[in-house]
């Protein structure tokens, strides 16, 4: 126990505004979860919000600096939902966000179904292969690769907790748009807005933000693209802005 | 037929390298179609590609700048058709460029089926609705709307004149990005690359190049955008070398 809490450290969330409990031994937030939680349209107070893959809850967590309405933030391993519980205390939004620690295949009784204005998720990206998803930490291994559930699971999932017209936000890997779309549109969610990361002007994305409608109709908007990193490796301005507001 | 001959014009292409008839009362080329034949992979020499919707032949114009292979242009309406017949002929290109006049849903006989390397399009962009597609020049409409062919006949027939592993490269309004990937999918060609292009770096994307493999293993590439205009109304410096080159 002595050498769990030791493990543990505070770190800041870019901006400063917010902090979060973190471990080397599990998967810490990274920018995908601060871009997600900035690119959802969000409802402001009266609003319900529900969080799939939550970790150690830095997407609920950066979502509080823009709404009042609850949150809940679904995690399934309990070492990353117990450092999401310490680190909503910390920030004094445990009334605002409630972690609740379960398999999001198994949210019946636990959840309200169809009642939430906003899903986001920031799923583990990677499906599971021979070589990968085997001899590596387990905890950074269910949050990174397809082994507790897969893209259609979540998109299923998520299809069933949004109410009508309700919206579903996730952050994902460029090359799996095409799969992404496919189960959304099968789960009757309609992808409304994308939005690409680059990491530098001239190289391809990396990374994309997606939103989807519960029976949306079609039309997609692509947003300007963010462009991360300079040939200095520091932020580009206007990314900066962004990510540390 | 005088007046006729007066309305053509002689126009440069952006490069200054080739030229092309136009005419002020049909469809003009539009920097989609330069874009799209800059962005498709061509085959060098031995390939055969095909053009759907050539319209007066400017992305096959433009594509023998890079390539010696053979190309097919096939355009439903003669006036188009024959300007493209007079363009390749003033390039001296007319026995690289074959324009096929024809209806691209009555192509049998006209075409070798699963024989083309590539095939290029750049399609009507505007469903077809009560509003639209009515009172307006028919010889646009039929260039702008979906009047003789949809998105969905595109995709099948590009999906039949390809060869195994043969590739369709399109351009789009990124609008319709979601049903063009499902059409794509349901007729087995496989989205591998797409880029999009911005007006301005804080706007919307308003066109999207998609190329797709048949039979193609899934993983998408989203290449870095092409943004064009800087705040004063002239081609960013990159874009300009792109476009011209």
């Amino acid at each position: 126990m002595t050498s769990q809490i030791k493990e543990e450290r505070l770190d800041y969330m870019p901006g400063g505004k917010r902090t979060i409990f973190q471990r080397n031994d599990v998967f810490s937030y990274s920018m995908d979860a601060v871009l997600l939680a900035k690119f959802v349209r969000l409802p402001s107070e009266k609003g319900k919000i529900i969080d799939l893959c939550a970790g150690n809850g830095a997407v609920s967590l950066m979502m509080t600096l823009r709404t009042k309405a609850k949150i809940e933030a679904v995690e399934i391993q309990p070492l990353l939902s117990n450092l999401a519980v310490k680190t909503m205390v910390e920030n004094q939004i445990d009334d605002q966000v409630r972690v609740i620690e379960a398999n999001l295949l198994e949210l019946d009784g636990k959840v309200q179904w169809e009642s939430y204005d906003v899903v986001t998720c920031n799923p583990p990206y990677f499906p599971v292969t021979a070589e990968k998803g085997k001899n590596i930490n387990t905890h950074v291994s269910l949050a990174r690769h397809e082994i507790a559930c897969t893209l259609e699971d979540v998109i299923r999932v998520a299809s069933r907790l949004v109410k009508q017209k309700g919206k579903l936000a996730m952050v994902h890997r460029p090359e799996r748009v095409v799969e992404i779309f496919a189960a959304m549109k099968a789960f009757r969610l309609e992808p409304k807005r994308i939005q690409y990361v680059h990491p530098k002007k001239d190289k391809e994305a990396n990374m994309v933000l997606i939103e989807a409608v519960r029976e949306g109709n079609p039309g997609l908007k692509t947003l300007p693209p963010w462009v991360v990193y300079d040939d200095d490796q520091s932020y580009i301005k206007e990314f900066k802005k962004h990510y540390e507001s």
